[in-house]
């Protein structure tokens, strides 16, 4: 197997810059140093994709579903080397590893079956029509085609789900596009451990070389030069804000646009109205604790804000979230900055204006996340903007509303969120579908008396939203949607069907899904003769 | 009717910058004066649209079918009135307006159509499962919906088709997303005959007020204003390469990124392949000389360039040419500005090393284009990148290559294209896969034996190609696809039947299609009971 470092040429002799990880379970230094990948290395490793895409994107489905499968393979024969390094390298505790790299392969496996099933190149024919007057109506397909290259960011919460093989890498693989990804520095031990199972699967299933590389460095510069360069056609992140937003600007400094999918994360707020308060507060405030404390509140779609009516039922509510954060045991953050920023913010919120602390849970050791309910009311809230950013940990805000316009009032102030969530009784909505519609502006996935942690990965699923909450709301990045980010159709006008490729001839020989006219169907077109 | 101009306010008696329409027919000033909007006019009426934004977006397909449908009756029902302003302030020839009027409104009844229709939501469903551990599946449901007010840029080549009733402005209002359009101002009088079809089909169907609004500037100041209000959620523009360019940089200043759909043009290469040249070298020739100068080569389609290879067949295609180009009547060009621009262009290019004017046609009146075909060596075109930039008007130049290695060359040399065309026998295509992937890579369509110029408007189009030909290749402005510029998904979580939107609810009440698992279907999903 091909070394997946990238070669240094000339320079390699030259001393390095090694990065090394500390494990956020003892403060120590892990084993292993990982080299710096030079600015020229990451040039070097997109003009490799370039060269890899005309073979990749060419592959059949079923080609690159079996490259899809033997990655999965490839990670569970890493065995628990693989778990006993993640936790080492995020503290996440190795059930929800476990979990973790279940869903990593299911994912890959979903990707791997939506390819073998075919119909999501989205094929539509136009039959021709060459009586037509005054000109002849010519034969149109249109399917979807790899945009190239793409640059993926490993985000630091998912060490294998959002990471090196996560739904970001697995559906550019699937969509036909070469993978340059950077590392996410937290994990590179593991990242290093699912690349070389990346690549393991590649060369058994005949991919390409570099079909998928990864490059290494600290702070942005690697991943700058990396969406800055003309070879990359896309790049898809999961992380803060500001490091999505300082990538955004960097595609803006290139010569053409691509397209760029930051997803965030966002406070995702939960209306809780007052009949479902009166009736099942209770119930609602254990479940909205369990929600933003699961993983010490490190999911994107951690519920960070609660909006409540004041009036009957809000005393039962709060008292049962009061109870229930208190007796909360504190759980590990995953990176060594990630406690530090999460005391200073929740902190820094406490001593706004209005803020109070209904309660926090058991204090763990230093590199827990505790958690921590706090309540404001509607003006104090509106006039701190603050407020809604986002406090990535176990941190929830109950915004309390005095009336129904105020409630609207606060719901319209909000910026763009992965989820919006109603906690209500069917009998109160009704005649209430401005706040529907409010929530539905303002989200990427509307909620119905549930918690919004828990990601479906699957067809319908929607994980993105308006600004802030991602860059770019039309696209998820859980599901097999996903797939969508890295594609664009091409249309063929009155190819030769030899020419064609196989998803657009007539004769429907992959049997797909296809749109003729404005019907779906499975059949041939009986467009044209097969002769 | 309430007035479409956008009250000033306040300012309203303060004297008013107006502008006026020369015709390019005449030179002379035509009636009519057109107040410039001020720009807090601008911010006004983006408001305004944001206002709309809720009612219109509610409204059903059904009715929003029926507003589009109104518009094309309200522009019939202006009459000749609407041709002979047209005719004055562009210098298009009467059948050729005529034509673009019906396409107008073939455009707008074919949305029409597609929302009566209803399955462009994209409804996919996935089954709950209550019974999965370790936790239950929730029920999931997706489909499109509209992302805002959107600004609309009118285009100067067709001030019917693509400019206030156009398809930009058909699919924006299609997708439920109210529009402000910045006017050509090429055609001011035409934008206000069909601004006000527009306002009179909104009363009439009862759509809210300012669902649709224009504003009027010179220069990119007002366009710029609009792109950066925040209010606006995504925009189109049809134009040169300078004015997409200047609009999407007025959206990197935004705080929130959004869509951006410049359509620019390009140069839309023609490969002709040895054999065919020397069998029907002729017929192609006269084909291309045809798409070349049609309407003073006024289309984002042109055939700009032609790539040929050096052989047997070569003197035929060009004497074909020569003699079809000597015989063309000159046309008109449809603005003050375009004729001198052309002539620069043009005189440009004939300069530059090696390039060689192979003849002209008819020289016409002093607006006309005058018919222009030019050659170059390929080395020669390697070297001069500026041969590569769009001649907005009746200029083609042929690349003589004396390989085919040399072809590859030429071919990997240029930018994105809307459109790539194949003039070949299918016998020489064979085994030449690469030459058809490194067209497909480059174009949004690939046109084969046949000219590129003809945009059908249908599902299977796709207009916009990648960087520079348009800004984003992932969507069309022609054809109902164009929709997808103007939604983005949106999940439903477990909400009840009653709260859903028709496409979504259990039953299908709209009998649209939709995705139930890895199937298309018009049936109910029998996922929940009606209850």
């Amino acid at each position: 197997m091909k070394d997946i470092t990238i070669p240094g040429g000339k320079n390699a002799e030259k001393a390095r810059k090694l990065m090394r990880v500390f494990s956020p379970l003892t403060g120590a230094e892990l084993e292993g140093e990982y080299p710096v990948t030079r600015l020229e290395e990451v040039q070097y490793a997109v003009e490799q994709a370039t060269a890899a895409f005309p073979v990749f994107s060419t592959k059949s489905g079923q080609e690159r579903a079996a490259f899809l499968t033997a990655i999965g393979e490839e990670i569970m024969a890493l065995g628990d080397d693989l778990i006993q390094r993640a936790m080492m390298e995020t503290g996440l505790p190795e059930p929800r590893l476990n979990g973790e790299r279940a869903r990593t392969i299911g994912q890959l496996n979903l990707f791997a079956n939506h390819l073998r099933e075919g119909s999501w190149v989205d094929a539509i024919l136009d039959p021709a029509d060459p009586d037509r007057k005054p000109f002849p109506k010519p034969d149109l397909r249109q399917m979807l085609q790899p945009l190239g290259p793409v640059a993926i960011f490993g985000a630091g919460n998912f060490p294998l789900a959002f990471s090196t093989a996560g739904g970001d890498t697995a559906s550019a693989l699937a969509a036909g596009c070469p993978v340059v990804l950077k590392a996410h520095e937290g994990h590179l031990g593991t990242n290093a451990l699912v690349s070389r199972a990346i690549r393991l699967a590649a060369e058994r299933t005949g991919m390409p070389d570099h079909v998928f590389q990864y490059v290494v460095g600290d702070g942005y510069i690697t991943g700058l030069e990396l969406v800055r360069h003309p070879g990359i056609k896309a790049a898809g992140f999961t992380g803060s804000f500001s490091g999505g937003k300082a990538l955004l600007q960097a595609t803006h400094q290139r010569e053409d646009p691509i397209p760029f999918f930051a997803e965030m994360g966002s406070t995702n707020p939960i209306v809780v109205l007052p009949e479902a308060m009166c009736l099942r507060g209770d119930v609602i405030g254990q479940q909205l604790v369990w929600s933003f404390t699961l993983n010490a509140g490190q999911f994107c779609t951690n519920p960070g804000l609660i909006l409540v009516r004041e009036g009957d039922g809000l005393d039962t509510l709060i008292d049962a979230m009061h109870e229930a954060v208190l007796t909360r045991q504190s759980e590990l953050m995953y990176g060594n900055g990630i406690r530090t920023n999460y005391d200073l913010r929740s902190r820094e919120l406490l001593q706004l204006k209005g803020v109070t602390l209904i309660g926090k849970g058991a204090d763990g050791g230093p590199l827990d996340g505790q958690a921590t309910l706090a309540k404001v009311n509607a003006v104090d809230f509106l006039i701190q903007p603050e407020l809604q950013h986002e406090v990535f940990g176990p941190f929830s805000l109950i915004v309390v509303c005095p009336d129904d316009h105020s409630l609207l009032h606060v719901l319209r102030s909000l910026g763009g969120q992965l989820t919006a969530t109603l906690m209500a009784e069917e009998s109160e909505l009704h005649g209430r579908e401005d706040l529907m519609a409010e929530l539905i502006h303002r989200c990427g996935r509307l909620v119905w008396n549930g918690v919004p942690t828990g990601v479906e990965v699957s067809p319908a699923m929607h994980h993105g939203g308006p600004w802030p909450a991602s860059s770019d709301a039309r696209f998820t990045s859980v599901g097999t949607q996903a797939i969508r980010r890295w594609v664009r159709p091409v249309c063929y006008q009155n190819i030769p069907e030899i020419f064609l490729p196989l998803a657009l001839q007539s004769n429907n020989p992959l049997h797909i899904w296809r749109r003729i006219g404005a019907e779906w169907t499975k059949e041939g077109s009986g467009m044209r003769d097969q002769g």
